[in-house]
C-alpha cells in the first residue's frame, strides 16, 4: 500500500516504535515517519522482528508539518472522544467507517499517531483533515500506541485470508444422496427422514465445507452404508 | 462481555501477557486464563496499565483442557494459514467473519492464543471447534501475540464510537437556503447557481455535519450575506 504513510509524533518508548514497524510489515505498509522520537535502540529492533528494515528506513523529522509533506490527506487518531460536539477538533470517525472511505481515495494519506501519554496536541489535531478513533470501552478507551496503530492498519489493509475452495453444488447434492443412503442402510424411520435430511443440509450450509472436507465425509458415509448392507 | 474467555497458552514474555490484559480492559472483557505461563512480574503489570486487575485475577492452569472447562465453544487462533486444504486442523476463518457469527452465539466461548514462537500445537488445534486468523501480509503474516489478540477483541467487541448528533433534514435545507443567500449576495452567475448548489449539497452529504457544525457554518454564511448586502 504505497499510498499510506504512518507518522508517529513524539513516541516516548522505543518498544512501541519497533512494534509499529512489525505491524506495518504485517499489513504491507512501508513508509514510516517519526517526529521528534525517543532514541531507537536494541529494544525497538527486537520488537520490530521482520519489520526492522522499516525501522532502519524510517524518516526522522522535527515537526508534524515536515512529516506530512507531500500528503494530500492528513488523518489524526485519538483515543479520547469528546462528549461536547462544539469541540470540532475532537469529533472523530470510527476507524471501520474510515477504512471504507479510504477505498475511494487516490492520493497519499498520512495517518498520524500521537504520544503515548498525551496523544496529539491541539494544534496538531487542528492540522488533520479527519480524525479517527478505535471504538473501545467507555471506562478505559485509551489503547496502547502500537495496538491502536495495528487496528488502524488492519482495518485499512487489503489483506484477505486465503480461503480454501468451497465445494461445488453438485458435490453438495452428492453428499445429500450419500447421507440418504446412510439413513436407508440404518432403516431410519420414513416419517423423520425428510426433516433429518433438511437438518443435515442446513448444517452443511452453516459449515460451508471445503472440497476436501466433502470428499472425506463422502468416503465415511459411503463405506458405512456399504458395510451395513454387506452385514445384513 | 461475560460470554468470552481469553486463554493464552504457554506465553513466554510477561510483557505480552500484560499487554493482553490492557487490551481486554479496552474492550470490556474480563476473564483471562493462562496455561503454563512464564513468570509474571513488574513488566507485565507496567504494560497492563488499567487492566492490571485482570492480570491479578487471571486463572493459571496446566493444560488447555482445564482452561476451556465450562466453555461450549473453543476458538483457536493461528497466524499461519495452511495452503493445503487436506490439513483440516489448519483451515481458518477470517476474524471479521467470526465476529459476525459470534452475534448469534449464546454460550460461553474460549478464544485461545498460542505461544509467541510456535503458536498452538497440533493436538491443541485439534481441540478447537473453530480456527480463526487475522488476514495479513502474505510475506509476513505472523503478528505479535498481543497485537493479534487485540485485533480479535476489537472485532468481537460491541464497542461503538460515541457519534455526535447528526443534523436534522430541516437544518440541512436551512443551510442550503443560507448558501443560496450567499450566492445571491455575491451576484453569483445565474447559469452556474444550480450546479454549485448541488455541489455544496453533495459535499454536505459526504461530510455528514453535526448540529454544531451546521449551526457554526450557518452563522458564517448569514453574517457574510448580511454584511455584503449592507455594504452595497
Amino acid at each position: 500500500m504505497g499510498n499510506i504513510r504512518i507518522v508517529l509524533v513524539g513516541p516516548k518508548f522505543e518498544g512501541n516504535i519497533g512494534a509499529v514497524a512489525r505491524s506495518m510489515a504485517n499489513f504491507d505498509l512501508d513508509e514510516l515517519y517519526l517526529v521528534d522520537p525517543c532514541e531507537i535502540g536494541d529494544d525497538a529492533y527486537r520488537r520490530a522482528k521482520h519489520g526492522s528494515h522499516l525501522l532502519r528506513d524510517a524518516v526522522t523529522v522535527n515537526t508534524l508539518e515536515e512529516a506530512v509533506g507531500g500528503c494530500s490527506f492528513v488523518v489524526g487518531t485519538s483515543g479520547i472522544v469528546t462528549k461536547g460536539e462544539n469541540n470540532y477538533v475532537r469529533v472523530p470517525m470510527a476507524v471501520s467507517d474510515f477504512a471504507e472511505k479510504m477505498n475511494d481515495f487516490e492520493g497519499k494519506a498520512a495517518i498520524v499517531f500521537g504520544r503515548e501519554d498525551i496523544g496529539l496536541l491541539q494544534d496538531e489535531l487542528a492540522r488533520c483533515d479527519l480524525l479517527i478513533t478505535v471504538p473501545a470501552s467507555e471506562t478505559y478507551p485509551v489503547l496502547n500506541l502500537s495496538h491502536a496503530a495495528t487496528i488502524v492498519m488492519y482495518e485499512i489493509s487489503g489483506c484477505v485470508a486465503a480461503s480454501p475452495t468451497p465445494a461445488e453444488p453438485d458435490e453438495r447434492e452428492r453428499m445429500m444422496r450419500f447421507f440418504d443412503d446412510l439413513l436407508d442402510a440404518i432403516d431410519y424411520p420414513e416419517q423423520r427422514r425428510g426433516t433429518t435430511a433438511v437438518m443435515f443440509r442446513r448444517m452443511l450450509g452453516r459449515a460451508v465445507p471445503t472440497k476436501w472436507e466433502y470428499a472425506t465425509l463422502l468416503g465415511v458415509f459411503g463405506d458405512a452404508a456399504k458395510l451395513i448392507k454387506k452385514n445384513e
